[in-house]
């Protein structure tokens, strides 16, 4: 992945031990390393000097434990009862220890829960609102809460057993999975992807506590040096002295409509007067439902596309953002939104039934394709930042091109929804020229081969570094 | 139902015609009636010089045609298409039309629908956040969407076919009913009353728009002179001099646990300093499921009750509640307290499980117990309110009579849940004295009474006057 690295996130002001004259390879260097992050004296002066957008709460959470305390922290957590976490809530430890849900400090506790479920916000101590739509909560069973008893903390173990995390000042409720899924997807309807995985199987309590992560979260699988934290990328939009940050979140292969709608944001920012606005373009690194084409996948997909040259790797970064995919359309794009303000970015585009899917049982879309938008622009807490609807792009085969839909002439347009792009590349058909750059298609193509060849027994999916 | 008006609302400044030495009679005099209202400048004064709390949104709105348009309006509404209205649909007509939902005008629009659902509340043109928990929609049908067709106004009729309002700058939008009841009551098991009678098969359209009420909503059911608007019971507590007014919502018989917690609280606010804290006993009138005791019944055990003394007609103003009951629990009680700061009040009684009901498929309340005062203590918009929860009551052996529950001696108490209550009157047993006064419990037998002959084809269920 060194190829894309070295397309999206040349560094403007390089490390001295690197060329100042050649468009740089981004390896984070040592000083971004997590545990020392909240300590680093010139990190911080650089955020405050920058005009980015305040995080909620107006401080960014970071959960680690300091260097020094680690091994105390690591031999209290042995004395602790400790849970298990699965994949997906340690991707939420993840997601808490970086602070993309500032100011939340670690699994919600009742109070915080029952405000995300009935009011998508939470009130802070001064009055003040911030958003935060999908609760963050941690399932136990009655086993494990009779283990717990009356300790006030907790020890949070990977996989391997080892410690990752103490959760402090802990708060057990009750787990109402109906009332859950039901504020929270809009439907109680069985075949829910996040709630099959999470949900339906897990405990009938929920903990909530202060978190306090000994062992930042590493997935060791090639990428995670894209895996940028919240402050990692105010400092990265500092160092390139954005005065605007427009964040894209998506989960799905990049084709060249969603190139023409960033580079076009970008034209429509230095028309408002911005001098250097900022792409973070952000795939979703966390949990997603098995049709979806997983990451590395994607993420090798992304490079072939940017090295076709349509995005300026001089105003693009990307980074992979850690969070799971809830699949809870207008309620889960608020928090898509909210964690993108913690990282820094003041606009926002949204696009057709963000996070949306087809309805379970019924032959429709679970959501209406307009109320992600119109929530997302109503949101409390999030008035800050600025929501940039799409404009409709397809493809239109006077120019061979993606281009914006021209509602004049729509004999002209060809709109290829994203089942039909799958269809294509199942098949190994090609789309129309102009639609993805070939490069790109070909990583479609290799992935759905592999499936097949994986299906057919003979190798398992190759997982591209 | 005079006597009940005599015990309950005791006016310190009586109309002129009517001696100042003995208890009043209260019937809202002339000048009360509805039409008028918005135009008295009396009135407006009034509002202006008391210190009660301000109407959401800083203004009382009430949504009463002119007396000299009247008749314009009633020709206008002659020439548009047409919906009539349900009974339910009515009621929520009579609650917008008197401002209970200030500062909304009308039944919802999409924008206001949506903000309900996701967030309990609306953000208004200058900022400022009001409490909105339950959608107040009006549901067409395929066909009544067609006959609207281009038309921004239609004629809402009641079921004589006459014009009461007209809504205007309407916006119709999709009614997906799953997401809207899952939103409303955490769950979409199927038994759900309100939902049974209103949404299952209501059509897959809403209408929204400003209303124009021509004709207010009344009952001739002898309870009308009962039905105050929040703007009379804002004119009452400022000419009873209230510096507080604490709202008691209720849907069911009132026992001498209640009145305790009614003259506790009132204790408990002239203890914090107030001089003239004023209770409103607040019974909800409108829609209410079948088991529940129906409001005239309701209304005549509460003059029973309140003939005994228990509460100080000087220091109480009952009235009704005009909206249609959700069983939404968390969700309702909002709405329940949001209405009733839009009719002065600035301090709210909270029970245990309020606006709760058992769940439809399993044995259990379909909400925690607590829940609901946990939630109205964070709510948007409802900062201003304060939140009293209640203190348990129950029957203390010791003293034959209702106390509040000291856990040091639990032995000591019994605890007669509604539906103990109703098995004894239904079967003509008396609970232990001092629970509740004997007229009042009289009436609840004479009720079960009367449904048992009615079910035995004997007679109708009397409805007492």
């Amino acid at each position: 992945m060194a190829t894309m690295a070295s397309l999206f996130l040349k560094t403007p002001t390089p490390s001295p031990s690197l060329p100042k004259t050649q468009k740089t390879l981004f390896i984070p260097p040592l000083t971004f390393t997590l545990p020392s992050r909240p300590t680093s004296k010139t990190r911080l002066k650089a955020r405050i000097s920058c005009g980015l957008i305040e995080p909620d709460g107006g401080k960014l959470v970071e959960l680690f434990v300091e260097q020094s305390h680690k091994d105390a922290r690591k031999g209290q957590a042995l004395g602790l009862p400790s849970i298990r976490l699965s994949t997906i809530d340690l991707q939420w430890v993840h997601v808490l220890s970086e602070g993309w849900a500032s100011p939340l400090k670690g699994f919600m506790r009742e109070s915080e829960f029952l405000q995300t479920l009935h009011f998508n916000s939470l009130r802070l101590g001064d009055g003040s609102v911030v958003n935060m739509s999908v609760p963050i909560v941690l399932a136990i069973d009655d086993s494990q809460k009779q283990r717990i008893g009356q300790e006030s903390s907790v020890a949070l173990l990977d996989d391997q057993n080892n410690p990752i995390a103490i959760l402090k000042d802990i708060e057990i409720y009750k787990h109402n999975k109906e009332e859950r899924i039901a504020r929270t997807w809009g439907t109680t309807a069985p075949g829910l992807p996040y709630v099959e995985e999470t949900i339906t199987n897990a405990g009938n309590w929920l903990i909530g506590g202060d978190l306090e992560v000994i062992e930042p979260v590493k997935y060791n699988d090639g990428l995670d040096r894209f895996r940028l934290s919240p402050s990692e990328l105010r400092e990265e939009f500092t160092k390139r002295n954005a005065d605007a940050v427009f964040a894209f979140q998506l989960r799905n292969p990049v084709h060249n409509g969603h190139a023409l709608l960033m580079t076009d944001t970008r034209r429509r920012l230095l028309e408002m007067g911005y001098k250097n606005p900022i792409l973070l373009l952000h795939p979703l690194g966390g949990y997603t439902k098995a049709d979806d084409v997983p990451l590395s996948w994607r993420m090798k997909q992304h490079e072939k596309v940017l090295e076709d040259g349509v995005l300026d790797p001089e105003t693009t970064v990307v980074s992979i953002f850690p969070s799971p995919m809830h699949y809870a359309g207008p309620t889960e794009v608020q928090w898509h939104a909210k964690a993108r303000i913690n990282a820094g970015a003041n606009f926002y585009i949204v696009g057709r039934d963000p996070a949306g899917m087809g309805h379970p049982l019924e032959k429709r879309d679970l959501y209406d394709a307009d109320h992600g938008k119109k929530v997302l622009s109503m949101a409390p807490g999030l008035e800050r930042l600025s929501i940039l609807p799409f404009r409709v792009a397809a493809y239109d085969k006077t120019q061979s091109k993606m281009a914006f839909f021209d509602p004049s002439r729509p004999q002209d347009f060809l709109f290829i929804s994203g089942t039909k792009m799958r269809t294509l590349a199942k098949n190994r058909e090609n789309p129309p020229d102009g639609f993805m750059c070939p490069g790109g298609w070909q990583v479609l193509v290799d992935y759905y081969e592999s499936l097949t060849l994986s299906e057919n027994g003979k190798v398992p999916v190759p997982v591209p570094a």
